[in-house]
């Protein structure tokens, strides 16, 4: 994470490349997208139009690439780990499509989203589709283990989503609860890919414990640089609109530390930009001037580092292989990128 | 099925009221009731107050009202019931939650739609966690081949959604593909409602062939009739505003066959009618007459009757047991009913 161009690590080392890292499972990455391409097959004509839209360019593929890295590293070899990663990325383009229209996210990625090119209604039951799909690849094609998991971690985003959206606009939501949040709605998910990937490889408790902790970590992590990247990035490097979490209501660690920070004064001017019914460039740029007055923007950025060493920490125990090296790759990858 | 003071049947008989077909296994829809409504437990406080809001006054209850009954006619004595009821009714729900998100609609059973009372997003996060605890449900506490029933259905009904709001405002939709777009929507629903019933009691396939019919051909009706009660049957007996298919773009049955049916300076009127942006008192009560002079109604309610004579007889072979009699019962309800 680059904050003002200047390094948020002391070491001045580049995060290693996300096709890179992913290398040594890319074979099995682009039979993922292949897997969840096919989910258009025997589907309704406008069902079909979406789901290609939603999988022809997908997004990073981190979670499902998570979930091949340690499958790999496990030695599994079997070809559930297609499907289960496939279902991994449904479930989180699933959320992200109703996030979006709950939120009422006009872009994505630097494109309209998928409720905006076809219309909520469509957005919503593709969303549906997708949570119903995920489940369904499962039962039919994996284990009932494996559904279990996934039906879990998605009862957990839907609550956490809507523990969100309860708190939405409240200048007074407690860091405790940030974090809760935040487990719900994102760590959970990385949890589970990890997870599941244990449990398709069959391994031992230990090791089991140790990749759900590198997942658990990790997905906090992501969320809190996702939250700080709203802020500092530009919306050419994101593809969407800066501070959309704050125009949408969301208080998040930046925000949430700045208010604890603050001498007493200067909490009612951030409470009164937080909550101004409209901001300008000069009032942004005033926010941004009090979060890192406030230190609060380089407290985020150390949260989000620590988890990053907890996460990479979790792993340094099993034993080496190229997987694992990607595994720690990808938490610098999380807390470096600017997008 | 009445139509206009007119009795749709020639027998005079009065249908049997819900509560005396369902009285055979009342304790256990009790049971459900309080299943559902146990959900609320251990959630967040907005989910859990939705919940209580979607549970505290259910609506009819038929779906497992025909699983309670159709599991005891088969002697299924297990407690599993009640778990696969709920997560039918409670797909059922889901549906119904982000349909009304799909369609705008403000009222049902006579109340506000909980989009309306808690917002479209709330409700859309309700739907999705409906959904996922359903299967949740069967996951944790039924077993695998439910599991896969429930997973199966949901998708049908969401690819059902999806037909149907494709071909939104179409005048030219396919009788054809109207019910398939019923099919999946609704029959499917109570289809399977039966068949988990006959999963359950592990009756031998003649049997769960002739029940899954049952459920079909009810399910086909139940929808042809709710098509009717939203031309026929005044707001005040359905509690949602009349004409809402009409209004909503659905081209339902009774249009459908009156296009057909109607010679070509008819059929041009009907299609301005229907396609008008604003309806009036006087425009709605001359689609009326034409629906009735081109004989459609006739033939909806024709067509209606023999989708519960077909249903009523594909369990006619069964033993008989009072729990049959109230499937029996059912059907003729489902026929009959303004509401």
């Amino acid at each position: 994470m680059n904050l003002n161009s200047k390094p948020a690590k002391k070491k001045n080392t580049e995060p290693v490349a996300l096709a890179e890292i992913m290398a040594p499972v890319a074979r099995d990455l682009k039979q993922v997208e292949i897997y969840l391409l096919k989910w258009a097959d025997g589907t309704s004509p406008v069902m079909k139009k979406m789901v290609q839209a939603a999988f022809r360019n997908p997004g990073k593929l981190i979670r499902p690439g998570i979930l091949l890295l340690t499958a790999a590293h496990l030695s599994y070899k079997g070809q559930k780990k297609i499907a289960a990663a496939a279902a991994i990325e449904a479930i989180h383009t699933a959320s992200l499509i109703h996030d979006d229209i709950i939120d009422g996210s006009p872009f994505r990625r630097g494109k309209k989203t998928l409720a905006v090119a076809y219309g909520e209604k469509f957005g919503l039951l593709l969303g549906d589709f997708f949570f119903i799909k995920s489940i369904a690849t499962s039962v039919t094609g994996i284990s009932p283990v494996i559904t279990e998991h996934l039906v879990r971690v998605t009862e957990k985003m839907i609550e956490g989503e809507a523990e969100e959206l309860a708190r939405m606009f409240d200048f007074n939501l407690e860091e405790e609860m940030y974090w809760r949040i935040i487990e719900l709605k994102t760590a959970s998910l990385f949890e589970a890919t990890c997870l599941i990937a244990a449990e398709l490889a069959g391994c031992p408790k230990t090791e089991k414990k140790a990749l759900s902790e590198y997942g658990k970590n990790l997905g906090l992590a992501f969320q809190v640089v996702d939250d700080l990247i709203d802020i500092t990035s530009s919306p050419k490097e994101t593809g969407k609109p800066g501070f959309s979490d704050l125009r949408e209501g969301r208080l998040t660690l930046p925000f949430i530390l700045a208010r604890d920070l603050a001498d007493p004064r200067v909490k009612i001017r951030l409470k009164n930009l937080v909550q101004a019914k409209k901001h300008n460039r000069a009032s942004l740029n005033e926010l941004i001037a009090l979060l890192e007055n406030t230190g609060a923007l380089k407290l985020t950025i150390k949260k989000a580092e620590k988890l990053i060493d907890k996460s990479k920490k979790s792993i340094m125990n099993l034993k080496d292989s190229p997987y694992r090296r990607s595994l720690i790759d990808m938490a610098d990858f999380v807390l470096m990128r600017r997008y």
